[in-house]
């Protein structure tokens, strides 16, 4: 099955903002073996959007839009819709109905101007969306799916996944191409090339793919054949020689974070922990309490980003702080035990650095950072150098200390 | 100046990156008045991008690729390029010396995989790379400019502003489309349009769009005329009757962030402040402290995601949250007046929350949230009642809390 994403907002040929809306959908596309074959988008423009449309019409088996379903008077695609499949607006009493609902569960009345999300093209069907007020449209017409969507992300993925893809499941065939990603961090794409440079170049069926971040790299692995069980043995077996290469810098696999694997080694060990933040500022607790459940090994942190404030909380020496400097070995040390002491957990994190752009010095240069970790087993802490540039800096310090985390459970 | 974006990578079709390097091309083309008319994305695949920079070598005046100009064997584009522009690769032995020294600078050895970086397209110039390893490559043909650069974002972007928009501003007319966003927060997209129906309905030459997001919803203006004065002036004649009707809702304009707003509040009031955070767990400090200064009026932040903790830190009366539970207007204010004494700062910010998806009850539904602020002249609580998903809810809570503080400080 051969589909079109097609994104619609001048915001998005503008550049003002990011289209993850057509990302997210060719993951979810590409999960069920549908193949993307084309992704437009097109601006908030009738006749571009009736062009686009009727292109894909002609291609496609499957056409998903997002964008231009909300009542006000920048969004088009319904009207789109209306002259490309050549069917009227019909109202429907039953949509106006969820749509004041809607709106009455928030405790707001209805502006009049939602009154046009309950005018529907004829003979098609509804995507219910429980997280905002415009329905999702689905038109089926001989061999072709049409889905129109909603811009807004969170309302079109739950629509995506509860809405269009049980419907997609039920139309294709079963998927023959695997893919497996190997998460690492704390290593150059460059050199992981180097280490599994045989692996990756000896005569296979499995292509790779190395996908640098802030985060790491990722190895991604990718098969495809019309025998799934053989591509699932010949993946396995590319990774198990990987990781007896790379093994301690594989964190995790596919859409594994850092953050997760740490919640489970932290819940598996039955271990719980408290940060100490300067330069990363909180980024390391937002990063660990963004998974459900992590206040059952996560107690509390602080953000420590005055001088007082690291004596006041986890009792840093200040005279430590003017001997050796807030970014030093020495203060990491003294931060970690600190929170560890301060919320009585098994294990304190700390972490500080130079995030730039101002504040560094020949010895001292910005991207320095030291990462602390204190456990009853006494204390450590690890010398990171990254960039000039602020914000991959805290990226980097945020997922260097998570990480010294993991190396630490994974030994214990 | 019609442009077209190339953004290369299998895991762009497969959805398994987000595609920001064309959303920030098109950002920086269009404030140049450039024109983006198409935007395409292809896999690694050697033929699907030799046909891609065909196509929009015969329709376009310009054309910027990203992605796959690494060492690693997936990275195609050079050799593309040899084959669509017909031009051999020559050696380069200073391009070699700069990429060994960058690897220098990181105390590492280059990876001999890496030589292949010195290999460069005849009659083409190179587009230094001051972040990683891979330079760009500058083709220049008749009419066409042709620019090849990294897919790493933080490289891609510094080469960008750095290497190619300079020499594309000599080569354009003076742009003559001009944008303008009001930047809201605290008010439904919805209720939006209704105030402002009329201003966006009168006869004019600027375009009005509504882009929604979990930060609040961005009113863009655009206008598109020869004279660029005269153009400004009806912009401006716009925000300034919008500006009437939604007044505090706007919280900035164009590329400001409501923590950069709140930072410059903070800075012009003399005014210093602290956090304390329960469900977005540090959120709120990270965001501030993405700025840079911000230690100037950001003195500390508490992560109090135990009950414990808040007890500990920030004196919360233990019976106060048996009684009132950890979510509730009495523990926020609390919160609130316990991190202004604990930091001694002006200005104490609380939050507390249920995030979800558990944790929730008839009576204190997933989603609700409470911020407080606590200053010399007293302290309140501030309900808000988000929805059922944990993701969405910290963030909105996060800008919420933010949104207290800069409707506080605006008054002072």
């Amino acid at each position: 099955m051969k589909a079109e994403i097609i994104t619609i907002g001048d915001e998005i040929l503008y550049g003002q903002i990011v289209d993850t809306n057509s990302t997210f959908i060719a993951q979810r596309l590409t999960r069920l073996g549908i193949e993307v074959t084309f992704r437009t988008s097109v601006g908030d423009d009738i006749e571009k959007i009736n062009q686009a449309i009727s292109h894909a019409r002609a291609r496609a088996e499957l056409i998903i839009t997002t964008g231009g379903l909300g009542p006000t008077s920048d969004d088009l695609t319904k009207k789109a819709i209306v002259k490309v499949f050549k069917r009227n607006l019909i109202f429907h009493e039953e949509i106006l109905k969820k749509v004041e609902e809607g709106f009455a569960r928030r405790g707001m009345i209805m502006p009049k101007i939602n009154q046009n999300q309950a005018l529907i093209p004829q003979g098609s069907r509804i995507v219910d969306n429980d997280w905002g007020s415009a329905p999702g449209i689905f038109i089926q017409e001989d061999k072709l799916l049409f889905f129109a969507l909603p811009g807004v992300p969170l309302e079109m993925k739950t629509m995506l996944d509860n809405g269009v893809l049980p419907i997609l499941k039920e139309s294709i065939p079963r998927s023959t191409t695997l893919h497996r990603r190997l998460k690492t961090t704390g290593i150059a794409e460059s050199a992981i090339y180097e280490k599994i440079e045989k692996i990756v170049k000896s005569k296979t069926l499995v292509k790779f793919a190395f996908l640098p971040s802030y985060l790491g790299v990722d190895i991604r692995l990718t098969i495809t054949s019309p025998n799934s069980k053989e591509s699932e043995e010949k993946i396995a077996e590319k990774e198990r020689k990987i990781r007896e290469i790379l093994n301690e810098y594989i964190y995790g696999t596919d859409d594994q974070t850092l953050e997760e694997v740490v919640g489970e080694l932290l819940l598996t060990k039955k271990v719980n922990m408290a940060t100490a933040e300067s330069c990363t500022g909180g980024m390391i607790g937002a990063k660990i309490t963004n998974i459900s459940g992590s206040s059952k090994y996560y107690e509390r942190g602080v953000i420590t980003y005055s001088n007082q404030s690291k004596t006041d909380l986890l009792e840093v020496p200040a005279r430590l702080i003017e001997k050796c400097g807030a970014v030093s070995q020495e203060v990491a040390i003294s931060m970690a035990e600190g929170i560890r002491k301060l919320a009585g957990t098994d294990i304190g994190l700390s972490v500080t650095g130079i995030a730039g752009p101002t504040g560094g010095s020949q010895e001292k240069p910005v991207g320095l950072v030291y990462v602390g970790l204190s456990s009853k087993d006494g204390s450590f802490a690890q010398e990171f150098r990254f960039g000039e540039d602020r914000f991959p800096n805290r990226q980097r310090a945020a997922q260097a200390a998570l990480n010294v985390v993991r190396l630490f459970l994974i030994k214990l």
